[in-house]
């Protein structure tokens, strides 16, 4: 069986270490492993990418540009490829690994504008013949480490920018999903990337605790649960990182009387079930406001939800794919267990689905829990599979409470064609990300991605302009020439 | 003698409590109380800030931004009278005290600048017919603890942005200099802030640890000691709050061999002694490159040196003033000591100044020591005293490394007359703000200040731009509407 | 009878020149005169311009920006002798002039912030150790020409700014209300502004023409009637001069089937009757969707109408008052007569009005035409009085159709409660100020106001961001520093 | 012989229309013929482009921007190609050619930056519950007039921009050189543009004439002599439509007594000769602060002109190749036979130069003229040729006053070691664009680029942020949604 390296210094190794399983989640059965990298091996990343940061912080903006130029384009040409590598080890269906893909080149495009987003702010005369003026220099060395549902996406919110930045960085992807994320950085170097300022280090949590306590590591960027964000974000603080820690959500969709309901039915399918639910923005909770809206919705819903195919990756006719474990699978089925145990109504139930050809596959149907309430243990976790609940409340106020009540602020969306409860709503809400008939509101690469509450630990939102922020540090300058040089200098000399 | 107590929802209040004696350091007596607030005094003062907020946040911005112009029109109307309460206190000059003033009002004047300052960023059609920008929130309860040095100007760096942002303020000021920031505080009440907006709570210790431990406050902005900037910091993310935590400074100036040196002599006068050395960015170390540039530069200190006069407050005529406390001139003349003790040659020496008619008072006399290394107590600590200290070195490279070498990072300064040497200093050195002949790069208002390593705990600077960031979170919306509603609604019915 | 002077280098001056008449325009009768400046006193005017240039474009933005936050202060001190100012020449009654004075005092606000808006770009590392940045200068000396119907807020649009750029200014307001604009400018003065730097001329055309041939002015800002404005920008565009000329308006509110039209009606009223009509911003043609909402409107309106009061400006239950001149009235009156002639419905007539103990005064009462149409004159021209037409159509595609077709395109609204009929009308009408449910939605200060088409000629709009463009030009330096200088030669002679 | 036609709605064609030749100035000889559209097929294209503007300018800015992408890389792809076109129609050496490529490039790679470029600002709460934001709109079909001497920069400074930006867009390159620019049109089309969104029209004055009074052209953005520029600038105004129209130079190096003479000899040569001096950044007049400066000056030149080859530009060993026409050649050489009777001192003389097999070509060597002074016409003019002049002054302020007094201000340079003499320098010259030890100052292009006086009409500079804002006009929306809508409805309705 193939295993899977590390990528250091522009070279794929593989030293002696431990290895694990990568699976396939549609056959259930391993394909690869996967090596973990030891104290020593994540050390070296880190001398390497110490090594090449004087020479890349001193590249200037507009070359560390096209590298990224190049870069999107060879993600263009061999984005067959990437997608079948996410489709094995993760097991979305192409189509959505294209989505995927597609989100991540985005960031690589907003990268493409460096020199742009590094300009500093300049003032003639703060006092008189006095200037001021900022520049924002990279960080050093900085370290993500991203999880399993988006191996291409969610390491490239990260690296194209902090790289683009005139950092050198070292990724710890999810060692479940490796390679896809492996042969992105790869890319990269192919697009011109000198050795050492991408490195890749494949591993666990040992791995993770090198990064955290190293200091040659300044600022980390994490995307996971929220457990482990707030755990990564303490020791990043104590260690003197910079750290932006990503965690779990809870998405509501409002939906109100006046909304177009085939429309939101339609977009909800998605946001709900794509990607198996497995996404941080994925849209678990529908908050109908009135029953008559809650009829109408589960009834077109439970209509809709007949036709998703679930299957494997690799034929782009199904909906969506398996779920990432065995574990992972069991998890989710006890989620609905539980909601049905305490009161909530199964009204389309996806435990026991089987895909023929798959039957050892980590496959959940999709489905949907009615008469969901807020005390249930299935509404107050993140279940991070093909789930969706309906919560019935009475007007916006109580759709806002409840929504405010929980613990996590990432997404949230309102169904409605008003102005104005649009923008009570998005006014109002405590979460960081609001859509208004847009079920799935990540916002696109050149504005910035960010939760609120526990969905995010740190002061600066994920890519885009904060991402910059997050990735550079300010250094203002005041300078004053002192009179009587060179110039009044000739001025006194003439004219003997 | 008389109590000063707090400021809370808009009345000056003496809850019962214990007290501590403030002095005036320039006769060495105590002059006032000082409540120190207990846990339910602390507790009362968020929950006024935390009714307050709802309000205060839907204020438009230029509403906001109005009370602040009033403000500043009160602080230069006072003026005299905040120079004296900072004098009584703090022990310096009045042109120091209204220095510090002016640069306090600087802040309030970016303050009314609030409406620009919070845009969002707007994009139409980030796919088609769908919109998205971002919005710039207000926290809600923020707080503030700042230090004895700059009782109004420190204090002015935070709530006056904090609150125009929409946020509402808990104040700790330093409990030894309570009186000007509580009439400052007074004064923006007068300009229209509405109660419960801006708090003012003087304590001690068990203050701190309320403002840090309760839930509803959202961020802590601190200005101190390093080791207590870093615990303050650590214990802030614990607790999930967002914190910015400036510690402390050790700042150099580096002497070229081309520079204007009287003209550098005549700057660093006031950099190194003003205030007593008790300012963050006092300039404290001169690197000389070159003994021929050290011994001109000492030569000429020590001539100018004479003429300072160091006494009371109340006399404009004198250069500084005494230090803050009896415990505190025991520490500045222990670093005299082991400088001396190690080696250092005490050009001219502060140790047994006395001013006639306060013989009582804590002042130490402007100090100068030569031939001072980099393994010496009195290099490596920040002294905070009115102490300048020479190290020579043999080139620009030199300096840099010494530097760099140090813990801190805040503020440097070249002196050179050359273009490429004062642009490879300040591009190099991994100090967060530097002076081009400039002693005391503090920025103006309308950038930020920070400094870099141990002086600064935190992902964005203090007061402008990186303050408004600081202050607020970032929401971002995402808007599609859907058709069919009453604009074709009404193209449809049309025949007839 | 007075005779109102000039302001020249801080005094106010009266040379010997031709008078002209100032009426009280609810008396009918002259009140003052007017000097109007021969081509020697404009003259005079610019040279104290350009001699007091180089010292203010000197000045630090900081320094002229607290010239401006004392204007604020002055102009609240004394706002109700400007709103009496105003209301004797213009006759709009004093709630009325108490508003155009805030607005025009936001504009004041908006200055104060020029440090933070005079910002430039600065980039590190363009190419190898090569950085560039932009800085933003004044052109130098520049004039404003203003007309009649807002004596201080429109001037306010311009020189506050301006000056705050670092320009120096000559005015020209209207010889019809120059009173209020002397008195303002000379407020500045008592701000402490430096001589020169504002000059204020009354004239006519002969002081305009001067001001657009002399060399010395680099830009002009007017505000008037569009074939003014074109002909004041071709010649300007002659002469080298930079020139931003807004022009004439027509302004329509599109009234959908799902507006609240109690609301609508209110708002409306003082839209198109406010300030007798004369405002650019005007709301003077409503476009009504369909025949039932048009009926409900009109019964609306014409009962709201009923309740208006028309009198003079210094009684402040008044709604609006007078009509600048009798010319002027004979010509409202005149588009009245003529929608009549041509078919339109006079449903509220003001023709008649008289206003006891003013019976000389240039009153016209309120006046509310139907079932007007777009070959109409009354439509088809501006009309600048106290008349509200309505027109009829039966979509939004229709309404979007005629607003498009018409030769201005300043400002517009849309009553509607529907996003998508909101985003679809702002996006795709051709004005340049779009209301949604705001009928008069003229930009805050610190956004910029410029309509479109025969509204504005020239690049960039009035105040706010562009009016900061408008008033600089950009500079852009690129430095190189050539190596071996002190910094290398100190360590090349290291002596070993 | 082949005739180069016109790019209209994404074909290539060749109405009936005259011809000119186009010559290849290495042989001296016609090698093609140029149509020169008549009326007709201008206002083809001109509705070709209009007929496309509206699903351009609804195209989401990330759609148009990756067509800018793909560009790019068919730009780079075909280099070789572009640059072997640009050689034979105007002369200029591979190297060079290559060089020009790599610029125009830059202003591609700016453009696939639009997303974040057109960001507008939006802003909560202008008052209680009203937002306000700006949105920028393209204008429509726009026009492009550009100079002989970039075939391909030039025209690049302008359609990638305001394509990108939205617009539609006729571009009239220079007929002398029509093939480069028509070969890399096609190449945007084969990246993806749609038909009709850029058009390409070769012609003459009447084919200008067209341009500048058709209704439908929004804007001209125009690089060419002054004269021109004026006029064109003129028309355009008074056609109302907005124009940038670039003209002439005459650009100063400033030689101070402590520059590093050897370093800026070597980068004045380039900056002089560089494309046979027909830059209109070309560094053509040396100001020499103090006679041994000159003199030192003008014999190190001297030795390194002796090295420089002119000749044909297919041999990359050239330094050059020749000027455009016979005509253009012998007005060079006109220009220096004037300087010669005027008594410059021709220290280098180009005027015989002859290159072996390229006997009819137009080559003039390169030229050094000492004791150049203002009066004479070969300084007041601009040459175009590859002639340096070199004017002897006694101090910085009299290079200032002789710059200054200049009809041109569209770059300079000074070189100098000292900060304070840079900063003066730039601060004070009244040049658009300024560099310290930078002969050619072109700001790159995510800056912008602009002289002052009389070498740029216009208020905004070309590409770059300035760029932006000449392709769009502002939007500003102020929106308020009534109470009382849907949210509130339900809210009512509960629970009865």
């Amino acid at each position: 069986m193939k295993t899977v390296g590390h990528l250091i210094n522009g070279q794929l190794v593989e030293h002696e270490s431990c290895v694990q399983d990568v699976f396939n989640p549609a056959t259930g059965e391993p394909s690869k492993q996967v090596s973990l990298a030891t104290k020593s091996t994540v050390e070296e990343a880190i001398s390497c990418a110490q090594a090449a940061y004087p020479a890349w912080r001193n590249t200037p903006p507009i070359k560390r540009a096209r590298i990224m130029f190049r870069f999107k384009s060879l993600l263009e040409e061999h984005a067959e490829r990437i997608c079948k590598l996410v489709g094995e080890e993760h097991g979305k269906v192409r189509h959505d690994a294209a989505g995927e893909l597609q989100r991540a080149i985005e960031n690589v495009e907003f990268a493409c504008g460096i020199p742009e987003l590094l300009k500093g702010e300049h003032t003639k005369n703060v006092a008189e013949q006095i200037d001021s003026w900022s520049e924002f220099h990279p960080l050093g060395v900085v370290a993500g480490i991203t999880p399993f549902n988006f191996p291409v996406m969610v390491p490239m919110w990260m690296f194209p920018l902090a790289i683009a930045c005139g950092n050198t960085f070292i990724l710890k992807p999810s060692e479940r999903v490796p390679s896809a994320t492996l042969y992105v950085a790869n890319l990269l170097h192919e697009a011109g990337l000198p050795d050492g300022v991408l490195n890749v280090v494949n591993g666990d949590k040992e791995t993770v605790d090198v990064l955290l306590s190293d200091k040659r590591i300044k600022a980390i960027s994490f995307v996971g649960s929220t457990p482990i964000a707030q755990s990564i974000y303490t020791a990043a603080c104590l260690h003197g990182k910079r750290c932006q820690a990503l965690g779990g959500a809870k998405n509501h969709a409002v939906l109100m009387p006046d909304a177009d309901i085939d429309n939101a039915v339609n977009q909800l399918l998605g946001a709900a079930f794509g990607s198996s639910g497995e996404r941080c923005m994925a849209l678990s909770v529908v908050v109908a406001v009135g029953d008559s809206v809650a009829d109408s919705l589960v009834k077109k819903m439970c209509n809709e939800m007949q036709k998703l195919k679930v299957g494997a990756y690799d034929d782009n006719g199904n909906d969506f794919g398996p779920v990432i474990s065995q574990a992972h699978k069991q998890k989710v089925l006890g989620y609905i267990d539980s909601a049905e145990a305490d009161g909530a109504t199964v009204v389309v139930d996806g435990r026991n689905v089987s895909v023929s050809g798959y039957e050892k596959g980590f496959f959940v149907g999709a489905t949907l829990l009615d008469h969901v309430t807020t005390d249930m243990q299935s509404y107050q976790k993140e279940i991070f599979g093909p789930v969706m609940q309906v919560v019935r409340v009475q007007s916006m106020e109580d759709a806002i409470t409840l929504i405010d009540n929980h613990e996590y602020g990432n997404g949230t969306c309102v169904f409605t064609r008003d102005g104005e409860a649009a923008r009570y709503f998005s006014d109002n809400i405590e979460v960081g990300m609001v859509g208004i008939n847009v079920p799935l509101p990540v916002p696109v690469a050149y504005h910035s991605f960010g939760g609120w509450k526990h969905s995010l630990f740190g002061d600066l939102h994920a890519y885009g302009p904060d991402g910059v922020k997050f990735y550079t540090k300010r250094k203002t300058i005041t300078q004053r020439w002192p009179s009587s040089g060179v110039r009044e200098g000739v001025s006194f000399s003439f004219p003997s």
